[in-house]
């Protein structure tokens, strides 16, 4: 699938970093940012903007906050060839911490929110535009939202400033049948507007869900090195750039970061296709009650696991 | 998805015997045997039919075979509550080694083939439906084959008796509309008979492209439980099962075996979504060097891999 106004967004470091609290060390993300760039990615998602008051660094790594310093050691001296994003969450950044962007270099802040949080985004995402960055509101948790909250915060966005807006499946419950109609709802709802995707691969379908996406028209597609990312992970970014059929992609490049850099962390951290995630999925439930059962001393006991998830008591 | 004509079929012992001959010990069989039963899946492949002849017991698990004696030691005293299914492969098994339906646990025989194996898939296929079986021809590979020969293969399949015929992603290459387009293809050259899908998963479009499958009027469906199978594996059954709206699949006993006898196997060998097997499925190529590849002393070497994959010299 040919078309020039796909952008592709990796989100390595950043949803990766939800599982190991962001301790990737420089010589990752350096690679990690190489590779990108020699593979023709349109952007790196580094890590989350959030105020150096709100977390302490003894116990997150330096991509919870991308400070310029922070970013300034990855690019060292040579020109930046790909654009740098970092996600906002609500009430984790203050305004005035965040820098113009002249100062800065970072190109876009994504900023996501729950439904109830639309009008703080908006706000957010607005204070963001007018410091010059390029924005976008990820909405998350849709597949849990009713039909007049959705209509409603869709209304918001289409009045607003902002040029992107991503439909996200949070918790990997989405079939295509679900991208297809969401994704016309969102173009009908925001006219002009550029639509974007970020999926889970709970039931095996991040990469699917995100053809399904392009094909429905939407054009900014979040993926990861190898998948990596919260619980069961995302739509893998080697196999997003080995289908699209735009010649500035390179997978080989990617081929390399994941030997060097994803396969070590494959022995440290567990994501991907796991019952308790696949269970969580189906059922279209937060992840977190899957991620305690991954981190608990019996993941295997995955009978239990679906009868605490089912039980109606 | 509820649609009455739709058939289950479950390959794990057959398919993910090919990671192990087939060394599967009857505990494990039995536990899949009763929870397939309780789950209300249509089919259970159980193995291989293959001629003693053609293999040593010493080598290969009696799953290779399939000797009535084998399934009568699964089936026990009580009432056989699913379908036993077997594969035959052209050349390993005789016809005469084929018992009448009356003598045999068998329900029914499923005959893979390449396109320019038609005619014999065919013969044999015919010959069991002369004894009494069930049958489909499973033709494999279809991604490779030029336009003429598959035209002919199919217009061999329309004129012989055999009632169910499959599409098989044998490399794991296909993308959603190549699934549509030639499951359209089928149907239209196929009138009266019935498709199947068998998937491989790897760039982790097993279960999407079954899904795309049932959307375009497939009603035979492979699947494993938790994927396993050769390389990356299948479609996950759970997944599939969760996804059919049909009251009478459950999804719990599926659960619990794959908790008694499925994940204890992900410790000894290695199914699902690898670099080397998503290499050889984005490049079209039988996964059999990247088989080679997970079973040597550097599988994690994936950019040499890739190197050599692509090579043109």
């Amino acid at each position: 699938m040919y078309r020039s106004e796909i952008k592709v967004i990796d989100c390595t470091v950043r949803d990766g970093g939800l599982m190991n609290k962001w301790q990737f060390d420089d010589a990752f993300v350096r690679q990690v940012y190489h590779s990108l760039c020699s593979s023709g990615i349109d952007y790196m998602e580094i890590g989350y903007l959030s105020s150096e008051k709100a977390f302490s660094r003894d116990e997150v790594g330096p991509w919870k906050f991308c400070a310029e310093a922070d970013l300034q050691r990855i690019i060292g001296n040579e020109e930046k060839k790909i654009k740098f994003s970092a996600m906002a969450d609500i009430g984790r950044i203050e305004y005035d911490d965040i820098l113009p962007k002249s100062e800065s270099s970072l190109d876009m802040i994504r900023v996501a929110c729950y439904v109830h949080q639309v009008d703080a985004a908006i706000d957010l995402a607005h204070h963001c535009i007018d410091k010059g960055y390029e924005t976008t509101i990820n909405l998350m948790a849709v597949s849990t939202v009713g039909l007049r909250d959705l209509d409603e915060a869709l209304a918001d966005l289409a009045a607003s400033r902002v040029p992107v807006i991503y439909l996200v499946d949070s918790f990997g419950a989405f079939y295509s049948e679900d991208i297809e109609a969401l994704a016309k709802k969102y173009m009908q709802a925001l006219p002009g507007k550029t639509i974007g995707i970020h999926t889970h691969n709970n039931q095996q379908l991040g990469f699917a869900n995100t053809i399904t996406s392009i094909i429905a028209g939407i054009n900014y597609l979040d993926a990861t090195l190898y998948g990596i990312g919260r619980g069961a992970g995302n739509c893998p970014l080697e196999l997003l750039v080995s289908f699209l059929k735009n010649p500035k992609f390179k997978v080989r490049p990617l081929i390399e970061v994941i030997e060097d850099q994803i396969l070590p962390w494959t022995k440290k951290i567990d994501w991907g296709y796991y019952i308790p995630y696949m269970i969580t999925g189906v059922l279209n439930q937060h992840p977190r009650t899957a991620i305690a059962q991954m981190e608990s001393d019996h993941p295997e006991k995955v009978t239990e696991f679906y009868d605490q998830s089912t039980s109606m008591t």
